[in-house]
């Protein structure tokens, strides 16, 4: 097996993307009402001006508002009330000049008015007559045709994912099906003499497949389906069994556990055997993570991740999420949003290695201060105190307290 | 009907959660692997030290830390090399003063050893000897037994949502199966004669379901699993007999849409008659949102919304999701992350009323800058541009630009 060095983590990137080259998975068309959290396969368009007509946002009379400049307390402007336009129906009425119509919520604006005055500053002495004591501006209490977007806006984008807003936009704009990526299929390895199942009670030397669990939540979280390939002991054989297996039913495999070198190593071979173009990166200059491997078998990637926990998760935000957003045409991975903060106290950090720091966020007087949680890449309870990361650039040699850090929350 | 005086929010909110006094769904045992997103019931507790044992954190020898003070490049110290830890196995080994064992990263430490020397620092001229030429401190390069998490530690707390670190706590403490709320089942109902299905291409002054499908989505990403119930007519009959069908269906249920005031009054009606204690709240002191219903049927919630759909939204975020958070057995609401900024312009806002502000965030150099989206509470497009929402309390009569805010991520 060749030597490769620890990559940079941007280099790291770049071999991942590089090796995807444009590869994206299937789109297929789905309901609307499945879709959250889904990403989108083309540019959606809206085919219609929205609203598709001028409607009223208050209960009241529509009227042409230039006639209302006088209008006041005490000194009403004399209207004729010409009947009532119904909710849900195309109106018949024409406004001409010293008329009003009745017209509720939501009701469509007849032809001549250009504004809605509230009922409450309005009086009905009788049937045919409306009195207004208030002026209103042109186009007030309306949205008007078109005003909310115009037919030929873009409304949702390729690679955007589904959120609240996208399925109510989408909603309005007739959308009942829509076209997204087919849902990554994610096969999780776990492997390593030593790993037991979490339904059982360890031994003296062994450890429960806790990453297996974590990876899948991520992976689920982001709205990929992940399948379990069982724990995997260290032999060769086995361990090329489970990977082919792996790579012939998912869109991408992750060796999880397998703290090992010895691990490793079956890992990488058994990458090697399956296909090309095989490893294409084992090593990178990242804290922590560095036991990370990459492999490629014909369009599967094939992800070694390291045995400890927080390292795993760190390699699985910083370049398995990136490649599944690749997978789906998405330009960004599944970031986190991005909050400012101040470091709490000194962190040493070497140059040329990228460092990601879990951090608690307290909130202070002037905002939010993120404190380092220390500890060993091991702990468990380091992932149930973080409330982000803070990403130490490989050109950085470190943080004084009282820096300002961009947390990345998870 | 009882003429009811608009509430204030927070006391909006306590007539909610002590109509519901106490109620919480039922709980149920479900897979680990199957509860992302879900409600834990319990408090879940470490009933072990975790890790079960000392072990290395890397490949090296285990030694005895006081023998090493002196070890350095050139000077190293002597030790007899005992054999060889494997990996998941208890080891039999004890380290003698003067002794030293082979131990991978994970492996178990024998009974003498209090620290690992990585084996970068080591040498071997022969089988049964090390030279080790860098001291180590005690317990470095070892997670010590209990070191993570110490045996009746609460792991997760009861209420707690399960995210990826509690699925990786609760895998590492062995808990397969965990006790959680079973997922609430919202029914919403669709009504107003102006309501058309997302599939139809509306007629004039008909408008699309969007609200249903808005809101759907909003309580399916907190965990829910939503019922629609269809497009109502503004027909008394036909809103009792929806509404009847969805209490008895569901654990609490929406009333979306309508946005005349004859729809409202048939929900309110609706809400009355069938069952006590009945309609509880009737219009709120909320921009947006004011025409919001509350009521009772038995243990049903049952919401009025307002037609608008961000008043909708708005309405769902501070009244619906907290009183989902009280069915699940939580304190708290499904609350987005807190970000600091600072408003760019200025905004009235009236006393005796909560304000919610959809702003966009802009990076600036020092922070967060809040751009609130301005426009009428109809319009899809300001969903869509929203990062999150400024509350603006009722005792503020507005904000000047450059005003720090805090902003909710949505």
């Amino acid at each position: 097996m060749e030597f490769m060095k620890a990559k940079a983590l941007n280099e790291a990137q770049e071999i991942l993307f590089k090796s995807l080259d444009g590869y994206v998975l299937e789109a297929e068309k789905i309901a609307l009402s499945k879709s959250l959290g889904r990403i989108i396969a083309n540019d959606h368009v809206m085919e219609e001006d929205l609203p598709s007509f001028s409607r009223s946002t208050v209960d009241g009379f529509a009227v042409r508002s230039s006639e209302l400049f006088v209008a006041g307390e005490g000194i009403p402007v004399v209207l004729d009330n010409i009947g009532e336009i119904f909710m849900g129906r195309t109106t018949e009425l024409t406004l001409a000049p010293g008329q009003a119509a009745s017209i509720p919520t939501g009701g469509m604006l007849p032809i001549g008015a250009d504004a809605v005055v509230m009922i409450e500053y309005t009086e009905k002495p009788d049937e045919k007559t409306v009195l207004v004591v208030k002026p209103v501006a042109p186009g007030e209490n309306v949205i008007a045709k078109g005003e909310d977007m115009k037919s030929g806006t873009v409304i949702v984008h390729r690679g955007e994912r589904i959120g609240v807003a996208q399925i109510g936009a989408l909603a309005a704009c007739g959308f009942a099906e829509i076209s997204v990526r087919k849902q990554p299929r994610i096969g999780i390895l776990s492997t390593g003499d030593e790993v037991v199942d979490i339904g059982s009670k360890p031994g003296g030397g062994q450890v429960r497949d806790i990453n297996s669990y974590a990876l899948a939540a991520m992976l689920e979280a982001i709205g990929c389906s992940t399948i379990r390939y069982g724990i995997i002991p260290d032999d060769y054989q086995q361990v090329l069994l489970a990977l082919r297996k792996a790579v012939n039913e998912t869109d991408m495999v992750l060796v999880s556990g397998g703290s090992s070198v010895g691990t490793r190593d079956y890992a990488v071979q058994a990458i090697a055997e399956l296909g090309t173009p095989g490893v294409l990166l084992h090593g990178i200059a990242v804290k922590p993570g560095k036991p990370t491997i990459y492999g490629l078998i014909g369009q599967v990637p094939v992800f070694g991740l390291p045995g400890h926990p927080v390292s795993a998760m760190t390699i699985c935000e910083q370049l398995v999420k990136p490649v599944i957003g690749r997978l789906l045409g998405r330009s960004e991975s599944f970031r986190g949003r991005a909050v400012p903060a101040r470091i709490s106290r000194n962190i040493a950090s070497a140059p040329g290695r990228d460092d990601f720091l879990r951090v608690r966020l307290l909130w202070k007087q002037d905002g939010y201060e993120a404190e380092p949680i220390l500890g060993k890449s091991g702990l468990i309870s380091t992932m149930l105190q973080a409330d982000g990361i803070v990403h130490i650039d490989t050109d950085c040699g470190g943080l004084y307290a009282g820096d300002p850090v961009i947390v990345e929350l998870i």
